[in-house]
């Protein structure tokens, strides 16, 4: 695993959101982290974010992590494919979601470790398909497919 | 339009959901209304729920606010299907999503009012799928495609 989270690698100005921004003090600070040719992270969700019924996370929020994660692993597998070789992360690109298909499978529980995992499909110019999986314990509670595209430079 | 919010119709134990349930006090509360054939919510969202630009919101809150105002719709639209000639919603069966398709379209401006309306796909027994969209000031920030199932009956 590299050291640090793929979202410490963004640059200030796109650091700040809700889900995943190092400079949202009032997010939920997702972190994860490249690990071999997959990208993985963690999450333990407050008790508030119950879905109708208490003790299950509301769409929202399995939509929520699912995307964050996405468009940061996006970002990472991009730099893979540019920096063969290279064993530590340099500043990332900043991508955003184009589309997020989420497939809900079994309620996903609060208050307990879920795992997110990232496999890239491919790559095309600024678009990086991802798929993910968010789990519980190795029961996997939702997929999705994200088509995420790179924000164009700034000059 | 109905008079009450079609969350107001959802069972007690059932109201507790981070996104539009009553009985969560932390939650955003949003509150969906039948107008016709045609569902309809509107949303002004904090500015802590910045994208990684501050000022546009963060894809999850997007996909969330779709996710609570598609499976309320898919609810009122299974109840005015099978009480023809009612003018008064009733205690509605709670959905649950089982797939949701969100297509990202524009940025999603903070602290502005978005309307999110829902039209009827089709219904099939338990299944109810809706068309939804999110937009600000006339245009459309995103759409998405929702498949909403009925929990079943306990008894």
């Amino acid at each position: 695993m590299l050291g640090s989270a793929i979202q410490d690698h963004y640059p200030d100005e796109y650091a700040h959101c809700y889900g995943c921004g190092r400079r949202n003090p009032l997010g939920h600070h997702l972190r994860s982290y490249l690990v071999g040719s997959e990208s993985i992270a963690t999450f333990v969700a407050d008790a508030k974010y119950s879905g109708g019924v208490p003790g299950h996370a509301y769409g929202g929020l399995v939509a929520s992590l699912l995307d964050c994660h996405g468009t940061a692993s996006a970002a990472a597998f991009q730099w893979q494919a540019e920096s063969a070789g290279a064993n530590v992360l340099g500043s990332l690109a900043r991508f955003v979601t184009g589309s997020l298909k989420v497939e809900f499978l079994r309620p996903t529980p609060l208050e307990q470790e879920l795992t997110l995992r990232a496999q890239l499909r491919r790559i095309e110019g600024r678009k990086v398909w991802v798929d993910l999986s968010l789990s519980h314990a190795g029961l996997v509670c939702a997929t999705a497919e994200m088509l995420a595209i790179r924000l164009r430079d700034r000059g």
